[in-house]
């Protein structure tokens, strides 16, 4: 039974088209969420490492409590506020992998882990300290996650010798528990993470801290996850949806991509170029490495070579067939945790039917 | 007197500190605002040039207000949603410089044609011909521009030739006027576009059509306007803020940037990288021509090299001074325009004080 199907029957709603809505517009396919979301905790389950899905890709409560429903062990979120909106809307386990400082942010994250499974992440005695203040007073204090960068280049702390350092660091203070290791590895690099980790570990062991859980994440390799061979849980995001990128990277097809927006072709000024109302608040500037910002389901060879804040350009001198003023085209964008952060609303299709506006209830000013 | 006085003055509320906030926010200076109006206002007064403010850089009903009460004729807009907005808010006079199409959209447009004075584009048959169905029956009909592509390679008419047939085609409905021209020149070609707009004018005047209103567009030359010598109206949006880009562009300094991004330094990993809380979600992931994502006020040689979602990453190895933990740096984005549409708020402030939140009223899901 297909997801509209089961909602039509619920509402009794008539079923209304795509082609009823205004363009530009994102429409997220149910049916294939739920496969994507299946075919990952089949995988995780079978490996026997924890799946603790990012939800920074939807920011959505309901598909938050699809993925836990489908097994994860909990969530991940990137900011304070999606944490905050993601516990209203009922998750009991979040996972913040981001570095909280700042006396409000602390006291928000306390009164967080005051109602729900709360961890967090420092690479710096500031931040661990920050944090274990903010704690004290709280039953069973907020545990901590050291974040390692093994090649990513962004956060963490540099060396297995500074992973027991801040360890020990946090332990020594009585409102936080030194909960383990998360990194964020760059793809192309399983040796090298499960080197560092593994080396982490046996140091770690050697001064007597246990490092229960072991947190990696990124979607590119996330069937791969099983070769670091030292990973208690996986977090990724971009999973639910796909997109050009994780495509590009062997996840799944372009029949997997439950993301893509929806544009109506305005102009056609010369032989070789199309204007589509999707341009870079639409779609977002983000490249990952390809040359043009989107993959045209219904003109392959057609480029979307630039894009200007509400229109797209579309080279279609590679096209046999030219796309007319007035089509609709579908484009899967590049990276689809930056698309859904442009819109209030997603469009829950099923197929070519619509089911329901949903709300993506983290964006916004939220910090 | 300073904005953030008068409102201090009105409401009695004790004043606040940027400070108070959580980071990453835009913040909008009051001040500035005021000063890059004013000066706008008064060039385009000078050289007698209908101002006419392209509101897709805020997206605030109370600015643009504030550019009509600083002598703008009108306000432009480039989604049908924008005008909307901006009409419920009490704006009277819109052009819309998007091709519109589609039965839902086309009733949209005549419907606030009804209300206010509109103005729309065209560079087809096809888009005339549907506002002509859709204005049949409105009091005067609906004005359109017949859409120049003067060299910016987006939409438009490709010749001047061009030109005059669709503006008779225009004339030949009932429902429509043709109200004159608009483009949106590429930067740097001036005089181009002057003998182009001079050559249509001509074959206009030729086949008895009087082209009312030459709209022209763009910040980067808008202190120019007069140069073209034909226009009688421009359309400036980033002046109202400014940002890098239009600083490389000579339009004022770093010290005219009325939107900035605050954020905070969460991670020092190495003695030359420091993390910031605004990544590609805070900043957009727009280059502008920049090899790098915005200027750092405090660290002007530190360079903010690359964006994850949340995380800007900062190079400071050619910056004597480092930022620290827990520093709040400031940031003039490169492109004001698609920074402010990622947020539902923008703070605004007079110097270092917390004026009020201004809701980004015209962003988000509306097409």
């Amino acid at each position: 039974v297909k997801a509209s199907d089961r909602l039509s029957q619920i509402s009794g709603v008539p079923i209304m088209l795509v082609d009823d809505l205004d363009t530009p517009f994102p429409t997220v396919d149910l049916d294939l969420v739920a496969r994507n979301l299946q075919r990952a905790a089949g995988y995780f389950a079978a490996h026997n490492i924890a799946l603790r899905p990012h939800i920074k890709t939807h920011k959505i409560v309901e598909f938050a409590r699809q993925q836990v429903a489908a097994g994860a062990c909990g969530i991940t979120c990137q900011k304070l506020g999606e944490a905050q909106i993601m516990a209203n809307g009922g998750i009991t386990d979040i996972l913040l992998t981001f570095p909280i400082l700042g006396a409000r942010k602390l006291s928000r994250l306390a009164a967080l882990a005051e109602r729900i499974a709360m961890l967090t992440v420092a690479d710096s005695k500031q931040v661990a300290d920050g944090i274990a203040q903010a704690a004290a007073g709280l039953k069973g204090g907020i545990g901590i996650l050291v974040e390692c960068d093994v090649g990513g280049d962004r956060c963490g702390v540099q060396t297995p010798e500074q992973v027991v350092a801040l360890a020990k660091h946090i332990a020594r203070h009585s409102s936080l528990r030194f909960a383990g290791l998360m990194t964020y590895p760059p793809t192309g690099q399983i040796e090298k993470t499960r080197a560092w980790l593994h080396h982490a570990l046996g140091l770690l062991k050697a001064a007597g801290l246990n490092a229960a859980n072991i947190s990696v994440g990124g979607t590119p390799e996330m069937y791969r996850a099983h070769e670091i061979g030292l990973s208690t849980e996986h977090r990724p995001g971009t999973y639910i949806y796909s997109d050009r990128y994780m495509v590009a990277n062997g996840i799944g097809t372009f029949g997997d991509c439950a993301l893509k927006i929806v544009t109506t072709v305005v102009s056609r000024p010369t032989a070789d170029r199309a204007i589509v109302d999707a341009g870079s608040k639409t779609l977002s500037s983000d490249l990952m490495g390809f040359e043009d910002y989107g993959h045209i389901v219904e003109y392959p060879s057609a480029r979307l070579a630039k894009l200007s804040e509400e229109h797209g350009h579309v080279d279609c001198s590679q096209s046999g067939n030219k796309p007319k003023i007035g089509e609709r085209l579908t484009i899967i964008p590049n990276h689809a945790c930056v698309v859904s952060n442009l819109f209030d609303q997603v469009q829950a299709i099923s197929g070519r039917q619509f089911v329901k506006a949903l709300k993506v209830d983290a964006r916004g000013q939220v910090q």
